[in-house]
């Protein structure tokens, strides 16, 4: 392989922010506030590290030392949560809000899956490596010689465990060591060129992340199942339109939820809008309507997505 | 490797829907009324999606962001049970019901078994990708400028398991790994030009599949063994014919189900029409007739096939 | 490797039935009753389908579709069980009492050990789907425009688990992956063409053969060790003739058998024919005579061979 | 690969003592002044060895064959502990210490993260071969014809346990083992030479060094988490420059200890200045001023770092 | 490798027999009468047949069937036992004995260990080929065209499981097995050919042989560790010469033995005659004579080698 | 590879004795004097065989046959035992003692680690091969056609199990096989030529040795970790002269001994000796003398290096 990749073979699609789409679904991401704010932050004092500054200036006069270690920290957020928490809807949406915040267009750039390459030698390397030129090329463009960046790039790297997993294992096959090592200088040729780009990276297993690449990660953030409040939040916001009750959709909440000595889990978020809610239609379609005894009589037959077993449990 | 695979290497043969063995196979799968209903809507909807947004205006108008949910789910839809089970008779037999029931013609493609390959590095990857390429080149055909389809084509993976394995297997090869990215690249090339194609994927190893995979899936239709009912049902449509009474169908029914203390499950669907009944004919033939409780002691002489052991019960 | 295989490497020898020497090897098979009905049954309907048809129109008018399914049934048997059990020695002689009886000649062809290769990518895909082309070409003569086959070629396989290993085994390898397709392509290709031809296939790890492949299987017979009566014939046709009494073969027979509290298996047919006999043989040879109780004392100091450990009994 | 390794590929960059930064920030490392002692000290005679000489002389005149033992030992120091424990900054910025000390200028040469390779046989070796000829050829220019160096070469090894994995380990692959063996020879010739270099490697696998590489160290500087005191001088460096008082630095302090019963580990360093400096401060950017009561909630917020799993305390 | 490996290569010597040494070795093989007899008699009719049909005529006239048995068994022997209990010694001195009571000459070749190659690909298979070419042109000269051959040929593997191992075993690679069918198609070929050659497979590892060589093993011989009285005979015929009274060699032949409640096992003959002799005589050497007390306190201090790890116990 | 080897790649340097420096060094070595003395006759008899047959005319006329079996023992011992028991301290310094007692001179070669070569195919075995053929050539010179030899030649391998590892475990490479093969050869070429050149490895791993490798050798020599009187004699050889006191002494021979119930094992020689005594005096340089009451205080505060784990205990 001596060709350099193509963009559509790194990326799976370009996506560019300010977007009404994105806003929407990120409006719809209920119950990650905590998730979304501390998201925003980190991206946008890339943007405009100034910022920050000027906040100290206002509030803490005098304390440059601690704020140092705040900006030195890499551009690279772990997303760590179980399958359908949300975690890649808010990393595919949140340049949005940090657009928007920030005033200025923000570009995803999402890797592609065929990065992980076909296992010839040193080709996860090579794809990586003209990943993160092209990465570095856009941010390098939106960069000021001084003062806040004009725009800035958000690479995602969806179920990264794949890519970079942890050189603990000892089966770790060298191939995959390279990767890991092609990521890791990635992230740093990002951080000393202070470019206005983020690296995120989204994770089932975050035990399975190499310790290298997590010790990098300015921030972990972590996404469990939605509760209570968030099921019936996505329930009766689809279902209710279509003329389902309080009563019913009081019992979807319940039964979506954990079960004392039958399961210690409760629905996903996916397992709410990809299957519940199609089963139900599809259900009614295309002779009834739907109904509400018939809607909770589904939610009982549908067994949620059991977690994915992974040895430690996220902060 | 360097020549494009043919098409006969691709898939084991190629079929058309409506037809009459398709319809009479379909007709003989009992127990199965649930299944075959939910595969059939999710194949129809891929051909006329405006059936849906029509019956939402008939019964629910204003839920067009609940249909787009619906709509938008990847045409992948994985059949999960047990060895006999009827799953891959449902999958190579539904495309007849959606034929008649959307009045078009729908192509079947079973994915051959030498898709697999040999071996060489990056061959699965390659056969996959040209079985998706002509796959799509086929229902591109078939697709409107606007409307509902003029036909549709049923891609079949049957064992999915071994071609679309679980990366969380710390041995899984890389060119396995190839060939997991290379399906998924062809689902979601059907999925962005909206044609008017399905994959179907018949496994009996759930857990096994590759959760990238899993989570692209609109469902997961659930196989189990023959209740009594359907056990019934298999083995009077055969051997009442042939003249035995009903006191030997209830004791042969009774036979090959569930023992309580010496084993937990029953006959499954093959153990009945690919075990019991040759064993009982060929005892007579060539010289006696068939006798109702020779029937009996053969059955009993039978151990049903023990199911596959795997970690997880589908849904 | 571009030259094809020749005919000797591909299988052992060649042999021809009716022969008399097999004749008489299958006469002394004792306690094999059933297995060896079963195999001349389903071995006679694929030279002469025709006679399951003579048959119902006799005794079960109306059945065809009965019939249809067990004369669709890939022409595939496995013969499973432990070793010195005499599944080899019926598979390699049953071809005799099929050519008697449908009073044509059979051609065994016993796939040699050297078709596993040694280990060159590709090479043993490529040895057995020549062994199948050349199956396929020699039955190709003896099928008949219409009507019954002007003879029959029977591919045996001993040893099988070690070609055709169960998928399920993580650590299989590629090349062998490619060989259990390259034969369910063979398989295959005899049934679709609807050949004079069957597979035996012999193993002691039933378990071990891969799913695929079991599930082409028309039947799976299982064997045994020899039980008290059949121990008691081969041991008295060989001693009695050099004049041991009847308490002594008593004792034989009792000391060969499963002994309660010490073990559970007692000696298997080889166990009987190649050790025990040749002992005792031996242990008077060149002075003196055989004698009897000397007899029984070498039987007490033969330890039988210890089943083979496999989690599966076959049905 | 034929050409050899630049300059750039081998060593992350290339610092230089005595400098203000490294000094500052050996200065805030407190609570390690037995490592920084010993290090120092080890450092400084590689430099100057007749300072052992004359501090003998002066007290223990006669003591010659204890101070050859003493200045025989390899020039290798591993650094051993825990994630965030100080040992890598330690690494970085002793060579102050030793530099202002002796009087002297020190290089310190940080082995890339690349020189592991991509995998390709012999790579590995080639690289560490090349890492050593530059340090032995820098070192060279550094040694005097007698007496006091002019100079020093500081080789630094960061996650070492990679690089010089144990040969216990039954998995090993030979490209890591010959990796093991230049690493060795390259130490030997260092030593060998009497060069003014020294090879300093962190790790926080201690048992997963080979013991070949271990037994080499003339001493093996253990690294612990930070106790109660050395958490306060962090925190409160930090936090009372912007106003937070005693009281919320002792709950701080607290918090981010061990909990009996709840786990046995506290933060680590990196806990305290990576996480939880930052998380307080993006806590009340943009709006707010860091307020002591809400700094203390986030702290009860982070789990610390869980330690690395090894089956070994080191000394 | 496209030449033929030399003798010298196949081959670690070359021994011919009768001969005075392995005359005396064999004779101080002391409590194997057992296994000499039977390995005597089963090579002896490998050379002269007709030695056993003369005995059935002259005791049993009319069981040519049962001798046809024993006569048609493959010339393979497995010695199998623990290390150090002379199975060895007994294969390669026993040609001895079959020479002088067939009076003829017996060559034997013991494989050399360098047989099992350097790991490339075919090279076992090639090596194990040439060595069975090489036996098989030397039998063939010594075959008469009728009668008594004029000489044999042994082809000695010891520490065969090696060379033969388990197919069971999972992890078996490729090159592995393609050895084990080349020695089973070199066992064949002397079969077929009816050659005056044996192969004898020293092993102490029975359950490791692949089953398909054990199944054609004529016999398998098993050693067990010396019981006090071999004990005795070989430790008083080395120390009764050089003067040590009754007493002495009681409390050796108990020391040696096993001790209950410390360990099952005692001495082996190569713990007897290259462990404990050597160091009682070099104890006293070179100034003193050896002291029967001396000697006690020594083979106190010797901890026999523990028995092999095998699952199985040889019959 | 086609190129041999130069000497400098095959040892890691050449020594002659007699020379005072190992000598001093021998006889520094405490608590050893069994395995001096035992080593130390072993090779004198290699050298001067006739040693032996004079001391036995002398003492025991007529045991030639027990004499022939002490000489006929090949030329290697095994020294095993834990790091820093002092087994390699004497294989590299008992040379001396055999030459001084000899009166000859011997050549010690001690193997490279680079011997264990980088993993290519075929180099371990021509690294040891050339290391023999080295070896031969140089003892053949020393060799008298009768009588006495000149000299002899001491081949040492160090680490000795990294490169003759136990057939037993399954995952041994092809190349590590080859590499013992290689080893036995050479052995057997010495052994052939009665050469006057022995064999010592040493290794912390006796179990993983190759049973092939450790039947060969002439006797295992055990070393342990020292004990009361050996800590006090190596510590009072170094610290009386710098005026430790008597209390000070017992103080830290007591400290560096087992632990009941806290650890049930000692310092080895090297962590007395390359930890404890340079950690005591670096303390106090450079500003103070070696305080007694200190270095008790640093010997409590090292943790002596855990045994190597290894199943099994050498006799």
């Amino acid at each position: 392989m001596n060709t350099k990749p193509t963009l559509s073979e790194l990326f799976e699609r370009r996506l560019t922010y300010p977007d009404f789409e994105p806003q929407a679904r990120l409006a719809r991401l209920v119950g990650l506030d905590d998730q979304k704010s501390r998201l925003a932050k980190i991206l946008g004092l890339l943007v405009n590290p100034g910022g920050l500054t000027d906040w100290a200036q206002r509030h803490h006069p005098g304390a440059q030392a601690l704020l140092d270690t705040i900006l030195r920290r890499p551009p690279l957020v772990v997303l760590a949560g179980d399958v359908g928490s949300g975690k890649t809807e808010l990393a595919e949406t949140i340049g949005d809000a940090v657009a928007r915040q920030e005033k200025i267009d923000i570009t995803l750039l999402p890797l592609s899956l065929s990065t992980r390459g076909q296992g010839r030698v040193g080709e996860m390397t090579q794809l990586l490596s003209a990943a993160f030129d092209y990465t570095v090329i856009e941010a390098t463009k939106l960069k000021p010689a001084s003062g806040k960046a004009r725009g800035a790039v958000i690479l995602l790297v969806d179920e990264a465990d794949a890519l970079a997993q942890s050189r603990e294992a000892a089966q770790m096959h060298h191939e995959d060591r390279a990767g890991v090592n092609a990521f890791i200088r990635g992230i740093d040729r990002i951080a000393n060129a202070k470019l206005p780009a983020a690296v995120l990276m989204c994770t089932n297993r975050l035990s399975a992340l190499d310790p290298a690449v997590r010790r990098r990660a300015a921030d972990v953030l972590s996404f469990a199942r939605p509760g209570e409040e968030q099921r019936r939040y996505v329930l009766s916001s689809s279902l209710e339109p279509i003329g389902l009750g309080r009563h019913h959709i009081d019992a979807l909440v319940a039964t979506t939820g954990p079960h004392r000595g039958v399961r210690d889990y409760g629905f996903t978020f996916s397992d709410l809008t990809q299957r519940l809610l199609p089963a139900i239609v599809l259900d009614a379609y295309p002779s009834r309507a739907v109904d509400g005894a018939r809607a909770v009589e589904i939610a009982r037959s549908i067994i949620p997505t059991p977690p994915f077993r992974d040895g430690e449990k996220p902060a």
